[in-house]
């Protein structure tokens, strides 16, 4: 079955409704093109914000546009909820679920990247990592019920482990969740306990390089450490995890073995690219790198397809500086309006200069008033820090409809150091009814 | 195992964390008592709103507050996250999951009720009821679902199927999610799709009586009727469903049957009371009314224990007016306030006279800017009655912490006809690694 298509004299179509895929959709709005964009979800996520889901300040929706609302208004574009399967770059189709074809005159493939446990798959129940809504769900659920069991169990070893929290990967991610998990336990729910001192909590960050940020300058690393150790945050740094199980992790440096009892571990440690980029190394030949991303040409094209490109978490980009682009938002969003510049272009039979990205510096939040920013020109950490973190954040949500939610549960939360969105949800529904509802809407 | 327990001279244990169990507790923490709280959950659910959550609308967390966040004030309260399993009467202990113990002097039990399929259980999974946060999780990933695959497929019949939505029971809950559905339909989203028309959607709200919010006088009724039908709901009342297929749902007037080619059913019809009901009538001999509620005496005591108390939802009380009290959180409130009071007079030696209902008026809202009020001096309908609606819960929110958030949301969403909150989610994760979760959080 083949899915209609308007007879517009150029079809894009863009796979993946992250940073990358929706300012690449948005940027093609006003264009002489037919839109369609395809993802898995019937929303954007504001990654950045996840980890304030996972720990109870923010709720999913907080951090969520449906990707329709913020594509009502370009009337050349299609919003579609599937999944890309499959490609034919030769006859320049892509396969959706269910067996359906979508033809494209220019593609755009922007599905990021997931979760990755080097080998110990096994470990993916244990040590949940943060990059979808239900993770953050998740993550928050293993949290507050560890609070939950603390406070009945009367081992005093048990509750020490329900009160331990593991942090593996001392990346931006896991800083964010070492931090506020710290201010968490030491100052906002102590008092809301009557067994248990929850200032007793230990949460430790375990990183494998020799000291948290490692993208960071060594200066900014350090004072990053400096702040979550007066969080209460345990910094353990050139430390590999080497074993978990239901009760413990097992951490080693050089020699040393260290079992931690441990009842929650979180996952923050490595990511590698979604499957569409095996698909498209398959399909055309192109090569991926260690990670499993697509190593791109400098104007975010395939080697031997110049109509198909990747952009995001998924493209290895190596044309500027000494090593590849990070996997960040601002990357992401600069390549989706290069891209669509690129297409108008070509329309226009002109040509367009290789992607270069403009770095407007690094951020990571540690805590309430304490956070770390690299301008390139000028560093600094603290407060301050934290101000242009918060503005940052708020000047791209304004992009979107939920600047005014987040920033009244930011200022009220800021004022009461409450958390509120703190559910522990997702066991009361009976499980038989859930797989077969999970079934049925599968067909 | 025996939790321990303080030395204090009287132990309340309250089992639940609704309305009745909530302000139970709020009303006993500056009591010479020592009060435990058990709840399934980490948080209290302003229940009145949660057809707000299902249909995108507010964030679960916008309508709940942690239970320990309320209370973190009452030093002689503490809770329990934990599921009540059975009753001794005799010794006065109270069995938790897992088989602990918790001794009371006072009991008061205010567990609710469920849904009720009038012995067509195999109806749950297919018409999902509301009363939980994950029930409108459920629910509103199948309504933005189904505008999702009406996009997509291209059989006329099958995307009218789609676009069909049957509400099963016109009580309070039912009109208010049919009035939400249509909203969305015909004013918020139709300019967000390509290939169909939204507001060609049929929203069919299906009522057994002879008229929609039965227990309502009959002119709110007629008024509440065509407040929907000017919406673009088809009311049908006195019919009865009789059979749910995954494509259609067949009611019965009279002699004539139709079938309804239907995609989405929600089930709003009856309940039926929570387990701790059936326990409570084998360990006291309680009797239990038609649907399982607890048949409790003037001061909603059992009849042969005048320290177990049940409240809310769960009891029937039938000692004034001609019917028993409705299950409505007003009730519950005062029930739990009444309760309380009993409690601490009788610590002094003082009795209380029988527990009374002061009836304060009903509301149901239908949409935006309509909703009924029955006052009982004064009935009426409309805008004056919507803002009536509006300022009542927000007055019962501000008991909590979340007032504030949700009058932000609501003001967003009245201005923009805006509605966020509407992710499709609880798919992405890999079925099996939720499977082990489970498993293992509930050992």
């Amino acid at each position: 079955m083949t899915i209609p298509s308007a007879p517009s004299p150029h079809r894009v179509v863009i796979v993946g409704g992250g940073f990358g895929g929706l300012y690449a959709a948005q940027n093609l709005g006003r264009a002489p093109v037919r839109v369609t964009l395809v993802d898995k979800r019937n929303f954007h996520l504001f990654q950045p914000l996840l980890y304030q889901v996972a720990t109870g300040s923010l709720s999913p929706a907080d951090i969520s546009t449906p990707l329709r609302l913020v594509l009502r208004k370009n009337t050349n574009t299609q919003v579609l909820m599937d999944e890309a399967i499959d490609l034919d770059p030769m006859k320049q189709t892509l396969t959706l679920r269910e067996g359906r074809q979508l033809e494209y005159d220019s593609l755009i493939i922007a599905t990021g990247v997931s979760h990755h446990y080097f080998g110990n798959d096994q470990w993916r129940t244990r040590a949940p990592g943060l990059k979808t809504v239900e993770d953050a769900i998740e993550i928050r659920r293993q949290i507050f019920y560890a609070f939950e069991e603390a406070e009945k169990v009367t081992d005093p070893e048990v509750q020490q482990a329900w009160l331990t929290f593991v942090i593996v990967g001392g990346g931006p991610t896991g800083v964010e969740l070492a931090g506020a998990i710290a201010e968490l336990a030491h100052h906002i729910i102590p008092d809301e306990f009557r067994n248990i001192d929850t200032t007793r909590t230990r949460i430790l960050l375990i990183e494998g390089m020799d000291r948290v940020l490692p993208p960071y300058p060594p200066e900014l690393s350090a004072k990053a450490a400096d702040a979550l150790q007066r969080l209460g945050v345990t910094v353990k740094t050139s430390q590999m995890v080497t074993e978990m199980t239901d009760e413990a992790v097992t951490v080693r440096q050089g020699e040393t073995v260290e079992r931690i009892a441990a009842k929650t571990i979180l996952w923050a440690a490595g990511v590698k690219a979604s499957k569409m980029g095996e698909i498209i190394a398959e399909k055309t030949g192109t090569p991926l790198d260690r990670t499993g991303r697509v190593i791109v040409e400098p104007d975010l094209s395939l080697p031997k397809h110049p109509n198909i490109f990747v952009i995001g978490d998924l493209a290895h980009y190596a044309h500027t500086g000494d090593r590849p682009l990070p996997g960040v938002a601002p990357v992401a969003m600069q390549q989706g309006e290069y891209v669509a510049k690129l297409i108008r272009k070509k329309l226009q039979g002109q040509l367009l200069p290789p992607f270069k990205y403009v770095d407007g510096g690094s951020l990571a939040v540690i805590g309430q008033n304490a956070a770390v920013v690299d301008l390139g020109f000028v560093r600094f950490s603290g407060f301050l820090a934290w101000l242009i973190w918060v503005f940052a954040h708020i000047y791209y949500l304004i992009e979107f409809d939920n600047k005014l939610v987040v920033m009244v549960q930011w200022g009220w939360n800021y004022l009461t150091r409450g958390r509120g969105a703190r559910l522990i949800t997702g066991e009361a529904m009976d499980l038989s009814a859930k797989l077969e509802k999970m079934e049925k809407n599968r067909v």
